[in-house]
C-alpha cells in the first residue's frame, strides 16, 4: 500500500510554492478533524497566475487545466501546513468556482482537472467527495478557476 | 406524529431518479452526523433538466419551480443512499444558486421553492436552516438553479 | 484582556437592526460548537440596504465599505440571537461574494472590509478564518455584497 505523498510523487509534478494570503484569511485552518481550505487559484511553479474567463479567452480543455493547477495549489498549502499529503485522511466536500462567460456549460468538465487529481492522491473513494461545480461572474484578478475544500484528517 | 418520508407521502409528489454524478464526485457524504449533499440541479421525472437563465429565459415564478425540483431531485438522492427521507433529522445549510441575469433580483423568492419543500417535509423548526440565495453567472448546461446542502442525521 | 463585546464597543461602531429573513432560513443555527450564519447583506442603520454592482454602479473603497456593513449585520443578528459576541470563540470559514462587474478583480480587497471588522473583534488569530472572495453574477435586490460564514461557539 503507498501513502498519499508516494502516489504524488510517482506522479512527477512539480508544486507551486505555497501563495500568501491575498487579504486577511488564514489559508487553512483545522477545527476538531475537519481541514478548512481557502479559496485558492491556479499558482503555476514560476509565481504566475492562470488567468482568463473560460468559454471566452480560453477553452475547457485549458480550463481544465487551471483546475488541475489549482489542485496543485491547494497540495501545497496543504504541505506548508500539515507536512504532508498523508496529514489527510479524506476528500469531504469541494467547491469549484469557474470564472466563465453567461454561456458556458462544461463547469464539471473543468473541475474534474482537480478532482482527478485528488482522487490519483487519495483514492477513487477517499479522495472523492461532494462537490459543486458553478458560474462565478468574476474572480479576484481574473483568474480562471478558484476552488475552496473540507477534508477530514488522517 | 408523522414521519418525514408520511409527510413527503401526503404530498403526492413523484421524484425523479437520482442522477448520476457528471463529474468525479460523491452525491452524498456521511461524516459522523452530518450529511453532505453535493450540488444538485433541477431533474425532471423525465430525467432532463430544467434550463434557462432566470430574469431573461424564464420568469420568477418557472424558477422557483425550478428550485423545486432541485429539492426533489435532493430528495432522490437521500431516499437512494440512506434508504427514506426518515434519516434526516434537520436542515443544517442549503447553498442557492440561481443562474440569472445580472439585474435579476428576487434570488430568496426563487430558492424558497427548494426550502418550503424541505419545511413541509421536516417542519418548520427542523426543516429550515441557514441559507444564502445568489445569482451565478453561468451553471451547468443551463440550469436555472443548483443547490448544495447539508443536513444532519437523525 | 478585553472582551470580544469591549473591543466593539472601542470601535464605537452602531449595529443594525438584525435584518428579518427574506425568506425561509434562520438568521443562524448552532450544531454542536459550530455557529452557521446565513448569507447577510449590507443593512445600514436606517435599515435601507447598501446596493449596486462593484466596478459599475460603485468603485472598489465603496464596495468595501459595504463589506464592512455586512460584517455589523452579522454582528446584530449574533447580539440578537446568542446574547452577545463574546458567544464566539473563533472565526472558522467567510464566504465574501461581491455582486460585481464581469471585468471586476479585487474582491479580497472588498471582503477585507468585514474581515478587518472580525479581525479587531476577535483578534488577528481567533478573529481570522479561511475564506473565498469571489464574484457573483447578481445579488438579492441588487445588494453589493452578501456573506455567510461559520464560527465556533466560546
Amino acid at each position: 500500500m503507498s501513502t498519499p505523498q508516494e502516489r504524488f510523487a510517482q506522479l512527477q509534478l512539480v508544486l507551486p510554492t505555497p501563495p500568501a494570503p491575498k487579504g486577511l484569511y488564514k489559508p487553512l485552518l483545522v477545527v476538531d478533524k475537519l481541514v478548512y481550505v481557502s479559496g485558492h487559484g491556479p499558482v503555476r511553479t514560476d509565481g504566475s497566475l492562470i488567468i482568463g474567463k473560460a468559454g471566452l479567452e480560453m477553452d475547457k480543455e485549458e480550463a481544465k487545466l487551471a483546475a488541475r493547477q489549482v489542485g496543485l495549489t491547494i497540495f501545497s498549502t496543504i504541505v506548508a501546513n500539515l507536512g504532508s499529503l498523508n496529514a489527510i485522511r479524506r476528500v469531504v466536500k469541494v467547491l469549484g468556482m469557474v470564472n466563465a462567460a453567461p454561456d458556458f456549460g462544461p463547469h464539471p468538465y473543468v473541475i474534474n482537472g482537480c478532482s482527478e487529481l485528488f482522487a490519483q492522491v487519495w483514492g477513487q473513494d477517499l479522495g472523492v467527495g461532494v462537490r459543486s461545480a458553478v458560474g462565478m461572474g468574476s474572480l479576484p484578478e481574473n483568474i480562471t478557476v478558484e476552488i475552496e475544500a473540507i477534508f477530514e484528517l488522517a
